[in-house]
């Protein structure tokens, strides 16, 4: 079987199923338990954390854990912009990139029926955010920004750097980053002063699944989203889930870790990749400024779903877009974003690895792609 | 080390583990794929919700998978109450038992500000809900009640036959079931079919950390309270965290076949820990409707506190209240509720136990109990 779903979800490494399993046997007090097993398991919390914020270039009281990367974009804009709100009562807007997420496009109507304006930033024909644009739509009106840093369907990668330059004389604003495609091989880029928000989910990156984070700066108004036992500090309540927690800062630090060597990897994998689909007639999606670990591309008129079935034929696994939106046939927001036509959109499939992708991989990957190829451009010219 | 503090979490069992982990290896594709591996990514959860589902007498389609019981239960107060009332806008009253959990109190505030009246119900001085009291409380004002199945700090069993007698007449308020307490022995108290929503969370029967669950019947108006790519059928996005799902399917299972010896033995074990704290000169609070797996006592005027670490000095882990409350020192809203004077409250501590409990381990803690309380008494002895 070869697994190029990566960007849907990854498979937990052993060293991290490992930690979590003895976290799990040997470290199961309640970190809020205050005898000496509860005491052992906030130990560990706090190391974890302390890790984590190291890794992310935040400050220890900065980092939350969430169960899910859903989880934290819905604090964002469920409660932290209701926050914010209280301080700006003039302010009113929220402006988000047109290539989000669905747990983060999925808000809007809760935002609108808070009196929110949401405003949409629009992007290239590559996926990325048209600055100028941006520009235009910050005011004094705006609570909020919500961007990617990688985008999930086609891995375009924003510029970071040039909407923290955009935000410099916005200091009021607050800046929310959705890095959870960033870590196969952006980790850097999350490295963004400006950044007010940051959310990840450890799913994405050879942790085990439900594991979440909200990094939060000090400076951001806070305001819970689950109330209770008053867990992180008091602003997420919940046991916390420990052996998740310990087993993501290893999985995190493991990614940084093989950060430089997987870009270059990764980078050339996909130019193998791009290559062999460009030498069987597809269309490839996005530009130089995208992610390694993600290729979209299409062989119109054929539907996403029949190329994923043929390639499930041959045990490999592809995906038609996002998880999220894939049982949803045809729907594409980053490419509809993009421009690209319906007819196009409807045949593009995500082709996505991690640092965990071989050479080997890759070489049966650009066979079958031959393969499925020839035996669709054979049908094509039969049908003809 | 001796591990009597179960009611705050308990250790993963190694079949559960044994579950997480092949669900983890193995099945690791998105249950949203579309792919084989999502595919049965997908079976194996739709499998587990339907094991589920039968263990508490709900429907497939009725169980919603959360991260925490906390999650669950402020998905209940902030979604699905509003979700009600948008059916029955002249109704804005929540009924909540005065021994609630913080998940269910701390929300309040919460309800307060969406405009509903936030009604107490009273209980006994053994901790059962005042049913006189309650029939009073009821009317056509009243949206949801809520109520535990167990109480997390002194065990006390609510009696669920006659709330729901009581509301046989009301069919238009939902009745919510924080049942987290009842799985290790008083599982059957959850099979009401009167009971609209139920809360569960998977640590506290010896499955791993991090999966919650929401039970809600067919029949109550839903609202999410995490949006985004549409998972559990558009009412709680998310990734399914799927080895936590299938373990937690496995752990109730076994919590489910081992109730009626557990209860047997848990309670002869219950009987032999209070007969040695009475011969100690403890106070036992709670009657005879406490659920035999936790014991709430105390030593006056000794401060819990100074209990828990003497316990803890023999290597014996209790609590001073519930976990979610143990870091806010002298924090015993059930105790409170219950009458019990402050000087009193401030020195009770929490032995609980689990379907893993031994009869070794009990002669253990009675030993330890009978040592620690001889110290303490000697010491008063000194004083004098």
């Amino acid at each position: 079987m070869l697994y190029f779903d990566h960007s849907a979800t990854t498979q937990p490494s052993q060293p991290v199923l490992d930690t979590m399993l003895q976290v799990a046997q040997n470290y199961y007090g309640n970190p809020s338990s205050v005898h000496r097993l509860g005491e052992e398991a906030r130990r560990l919390l706090d190391q974890a954390r302390s890790q984590i914020a190291e890794l992310l270039h935040f400050d220890n009281q900065e980092i939350f854990f969430t169960s899910s990367g859903t989880e934290s974009n819905n604090w964002v804009l469920q409660k932290i912009v209701k926050a914010q709100q209280a301080y700006h009562p003039q302010r009113n807007q929220v402006l988000l990139s047109a290539v989000e997420h669905p747990s983060i496009t999925a808000q809007i109507p809760l935002l609108q029926q808070m009196g929110i304006e949401v405003l949409m930033i629009p992007v290239s024909g590559e996926g990325q955010i048209d600055i100028e644009a941006f520009k235009k739509l910050l005011s004094d009106q705006v609570l909020l920004v919500s961007t990617m840093a990688v985008n999930n369907e086609i891995g375009a990668v924003q510029p970071l750097a040039q909407i923290a330059d955009c935000l410099a004389d916005y200091k009021q604003i607050l800046w929310h980053v959705d890095g959870v495609q960033a870590i196969a091989c952006q980790m850097d880029l999350l490295h963004q002063k400006r950044m007010d928000l940051l959310t990840l989910t450890s799913h994405k990156f050879h942790s085990v699944r439900g594991l979440g984070l909200l990094a939060i700066r000090n400076r951001v108004p806070k305001a819970a989203l689950l109330h209770g036992g008053g867990q992180e500090s008091g602003w997420r309540s919940s046991t916390e889930n420990l052996p998740a927690i310990v087993a993501t800062a290893k999985a995190l630090r493991l990614a940084w870790e093989g950060q430089k060597q997987a870009k270059l990897a990764l980078t050339q994998y996909r130019q193998q990749i791009v290559t062999q689909l460009e030498t069987n007639h597809w269309q490839i999606f996005g530009g130089e400024k995208t992610s390694a670990h993600i290729i979209c591309a299409a062989l119109p008129p054929l539907p996403g779903e029949v190329i994923l079935h043929a390639f499930s034929n041959h045990d490999v696994m592809i995906s038609t877009s996002s998880a999220c939106s894939s049982r949803k046939a045809g729907h594409h927001p980053t490419l509809q974003a993009m421009g690209i036509s319906e007819a196009i959109a409807q045949s593009a499939v995500r082709i996505s690895m991690s640092q965990m992708t071989s050479q080997d991989q890759v070489d049966q990957l650009c066979q079958v792609i031959d393969q499925v190829s020839q035996t669709f451009n054979q049908d094509k010219k039969g049908v003809k």
